[in-house]
């Protein structure tokens, strides 16, 4: 299982000379790598971002991939660094459950504490691991380093509280897991639940937000553009959720919806 | 025909999954691909800002280069998915009239609707076909798949309209077609146009923006450097069109100039 | 010394077509080359800012790249375009200093004025020198070009004023040089200087911002995450710089503290 590709996601921006740092190394240490960015743009030390980020796009890449993730609030503290390997891809980053939704996603095989100074940079800074670390790291897996050699084996790496879902026949009480590009809000109702719900094309769903004491309805379609422009909709989105949105608008500048908040969804006719 | 190059122009942002996703899929397919983004900047769904975008730097890229553009306020809908080979390139993307600006600049050779399900993802979602049409069909064509085999030839790709311009000696009448980073706006005039107006370095034009009920003065000089700090200038850019700009300072800023915004420019001496 | 990796550093933006253009040209002369976006984000025309970006990250590529800037106000004037050849890397841009703190720091062997046309498009505009004359160069750099055809040698190329600093025992007088993605105020103070101020973990400096009045305590620790959430701290950061930070949160903001504030720096207890 090897692959000249390296992705990268980080909450370092697309300003800083962060980035293309961790770029150079490894590129000096595999002039063959493949590097492709996730993103740079997760808020700071936003985790659960950044693990919803990778799960989302982790397996499209081919077989052998290895994916580094640097939000890292603990940086220089006694916070572990990790390799995970899966089934079909390796993870590197910091054991704050960054890495955890797409790994366990994918089918964890072996997870190392990277600990072996033999391939870090040779002077290892307090703050900046993604360059002295990470990057290093990554560059030499995707040579074909056995990840044993790495460290010791974890049994306990740090995985993120998942928000919890009640569903029902016509009934479903959720949160917001994500908020993309376009404003769309995610809920954690995936298409297997719209099932249980009894959900078809054309209902029409009653979304309450206790937190902004708000009431919305939506109905719901196939697409985007099967609402009117600037209506309100629900649909099954492309990673399999069911998402609130407004064609051609911004569902979470509308109604001032935020990550994390509470939804609670019914269907009235 | 045939180039490892395939670009990539969107409106979904720099902080979503939705562009790395199409990046894994395009390399899982040709992992000798080499993929360049133009911009996933694009003001969402502003299909000329993309249109133009494209025309400006798609006849830079190595001949057989595949541009994908993705700017699809009707994915989902019985809206076309389409491939367009011209005389150096191939263009993919929604038939919204986005690629049409750039491909008859280069020439169509053959333009045809994708719907050989065969060079798709197994399960193609309602809402985003450039990850589960567009990315793989870039990625098969690439690696020199005839487009012949992609779909049906299409007679009748939507257009955009092209603002009109008026010209004649000493005067224009055009619009703002693109505001760049710097904030320069671009007006429709070219340089040809520039030609028939009579217009010399050192003349100082005089700009009338009906919609601001603004009158700006302007001098018509070589480049930047050649005005005062803070002074507006006008010159003739590096993709031939009638610039106005402000030396080290944003015209559209100081103005409140916005792209669509009529023009009516005169020699006054 | 030849690599084909090429970096472009510019203050061009995401969001418009110039800096594909620049990677169209540059593949289009070498099919082989790897680009690296260092940043197109710098603030206009601020070559101080681009300087320091560059020298942060240029020495982690591997030896033979060749890094293009372009933050280039003059462009179109008589300013020279330059290649400087240093022990281990090409660096090209325009002679307003941009490149020379960087290219001081490697060793500089050859400066040289870009002015043999053969290398350049065949028609250069006023405003564009990144794609008519920076990309062009650089690939042809990278396949081997002899720099000394590109023209005479140069002297005296431009150099930034660097702002200076005053340390003794317990004491420093500096100024803010960088500030980063994360808010980190980078003072100009070395990790030389920090022994010479006698300054130990734990101990507590007061720093003063004589433009904004302000008095602020900080402890000086390793790293980010041996401080409170919130509490404003100092470090020796991963570019040997004493740094002024607030754990989670933003330095910069809390203060409103900007690049080239002065800081007077005294050890307390």
């Amino acid at each position: 299982m090897m692959s000249r590709v390296i992705t990268l996601l980080t909450d370092f921006g697309y300003e800083s000379y962060f980035v293309p740092s961790m770029k150079g190394i490894i590129l000096s240490i595999n002039p063959n790598a493949t590097i492709v960015d996730i993103t740079h743009a997760i808020p700071q030390f936003n985790i659960f971002k950044a693990a919803f980020t990778l799960w989302a796009s982790y397996k499209y890449f081919p077989r052998g991939t290895i994916h580094v993730v640097v939000v890292d609030p603990g940086v220089g503290t006694s916070r572990r660094a990790l390799v995970i390997k899966t089934r079909n891809y390796y993870f590197v980053g910091p054991d704050n459950g960054v890495l955890m939704m797409a790994a366990e996603d994918d089918g964890i095989e072996d997870v190392r504490s990277i600990e072996n100074r033999s391939y870090m940079r040779p002077v290892v800074s307090s703050t900046f691991h993604g360059r002295d670390v990470f990057a290093p790291v990554a560059a030499y897996i995707s040579l074909g380093l056995d990840i044993s050699l790495l460290g010791p084996r974890v049994t306990d790496p740090i995985k993120l509280p998942i928000p919890p879902n009640t569903v029902s026949k016509g009934f479903a009480r959720s949160s917001i897991i994500y908020i993309d590009h376009f404003g769309n809000a995610y809920t954690g109702v995936r298409s297997s639940d719209v099932t249980i719900m009894g959900l078809g094309y054309g209902d029409t769903l009653r979304i309450t937000v206790p937190r902004k004491n708000l009431e919305i309805e939506a109905r719901f379609l196939r697409s985007y553009g099967f609402a009117k422009e600037g209506e309100t909709l629900a649909l099954i989105n492309s990673e399999g959720f069911l998402e609130l949105s407004v064609n051609r608008g911004s569902f979470a500048s509308r109604y001032g919806i935020e990550e994390g908040d509470e939804v609670v969804i019914s269907i009235v006719k």
